[in-house]
């Protein structure tokens, strides 16, 4: 017999920016934060079970993110955390500085209740060949199964905040062993 | 400091064919299993520590999968269990019968080893809006978080073999809560 | 200086279904004629000095379509050239019997006063590598240059109606020598 | 009956970069022209009657072209135009100075023998909602279709070369009244 989940697993997605979010301006003629994108890429995705509810903090380049964005960004998730209103949260974020934000996180709540997942994406979502929906898909996967923490999750790999680096080479997040070095 | 894994995280992918397999036949204005799409799927993403062996089984609607092809499948799974050359094991498979094979799975093995995830696609990958890029990103996140066992993922939900259930009306996968029903 | 054209280039475009508008229905597991996708063509392309009226006459597979039907393609197409509401109509059809269609309205309008372009795909727009934005783009580039006369435009060819040939073999649209060969 | 006809159209493709060829790089962070997209895109589209010959001159940005750049472009135009060796010639353009190269060939070739269109794209081909494959397969319609001279094609509309002015405003090309206005 079929019983469905009368509770959906509650899904906080807070967007911030970043590269994931970048599109093209055909009067700039370049590439920029100027209308959401996150809302269309969950839009695409299928999740019968998950109630997702965005909010748009804000959309900046994590390379120019302000320490008071950064700041209202660990305030967001501490307010969502402690009121208890979502079984796990994640958040989109630019890859340049998502480990300094992941970090913060970790430090002003080191006993979360419950899992907050960092994503973003090395291409933009509207363009060529881009890792955004993978990335998506897989945050939202892990946010379901990991334990409470701090966790970065990109191309396939689930790292401790105090954890994470980006690789510039080869553009990607891997795992430091020195977890003291912040 | 970084230090990247030494050893990748290997998956071995077996295909079976499925919905999320076809393709546009132009000759014969019908959608067929004509020609090898996992690859293709798996190349669009990125996983630059994990190690990803595709092995294609068959290539069967799975509506038509027959005993002794389930079978096949089953023992292509229980040999490379038994073998330890993979850390999971992801099969693409026709959602008709997921079920079916998840359950003849779970029989043969009642001890896995590693995670043995079933997962395929309501809508070709080859088709607008498909749901397969999402699913299979998905079963490989969950093939490296869940415990040992076997498993069908779809849509970001994780069903243990046995109560696996294709729910026809809303086109995705449920979970039952009788489990003692096969 | 700039003085933009006070009139735009009125474009009347008539759907019949075919292939181009093939979509999946995942209830049925195939590919069907059950949802507009003309529209979503056209709102994809980019014509700043067409006004483009859709009107949607049927959606029916071409191999299916009945004598009456045929007949009510020709008699609206009648209908908008006699009214002269149109510089240029173009009709999406199935390839099978685009031919048909295409004699048939030469016959019944000998002398056409517009360009009556015919056209299709031989892949739904709703699927991988589809040739519909190609064949529509061009359907409309040939709408504006040829000389009134009924004619079908595939893969970058503008065929008279009495020369229109389906090659089953290499899926396009060939001339015939023979012009008598109704 | 059918009669294929031997000799194809011969169409010589030359790609000097522009928007329409730009890619993001992911270690830049930005659109750049780093790789040949022209190639792709042809690719894409079905001419199975049409001989596409694609020569590469360079990959700039028009806003950057130099004086003795755009005379190579005028340079090899002419030579394929006195050797006869196409039926027309298309030339992929960055759209900010389109219209002073056309003017140049215009300028250079008073009597041209083949039709020679310019064309290129608002948005890149590798980005989301791009104009770039209408604006390349009307290129190739309009290619067969005018007499000789020389044009701009983009967004369903073919304008002459002494005539072509881009609207920064609405982002495509309009035909101005003025013709003495070079």
């Amino acid at each position: 017999m079929n019983a469905s989940r009368a509770t959906r697993f509650r899904l906080c997605l807070l967007a911030t920016g970043g590269t994931i979010e970048k599109t093209y301006d055909a009067h700039e003629g370049r590439l920029v934060l100027g209308q959401p994108v996150i809302e269309h890429l969950v839009d695409g995705l299928t999740h019968p079970d998950i109630a997702i509810d965005i909010q748009r903090l804000m959309a900046v380049d994590s390379l120019d993110m302000q320490a008071d964005e950064r700041a209202a960004v660990v305030a967001r998730i501490q307010a969502i955390e402690q009121a208890g209103t979502a079984d796990a949260i994640v958040v989109t974020h630019g890859t340049d500085t998502l480990a300094t934000t992941a970090r913060a996180i970790a430090q002003q709540i080191p006993h979360p209740t419950c899992p907050i997942i960092l994503t973003g994406a090395m291409r933009p979502y509207r363009v060529a060949d881009s890792d955004a929906t993978q990335n998506m898909a897989q945050a939202i996967m892990a946010a379901r199964l990991v334990a409470p923490g701090v966790y970065g999750v990109l191309h396939g790999r689930v790292i401790a905040a105090e954890r994470i680096e980006k690789d510039y080479e080869r553009l990607t997040f891997i795992e430091r062993d020195d977890v003291d070095r912040s």
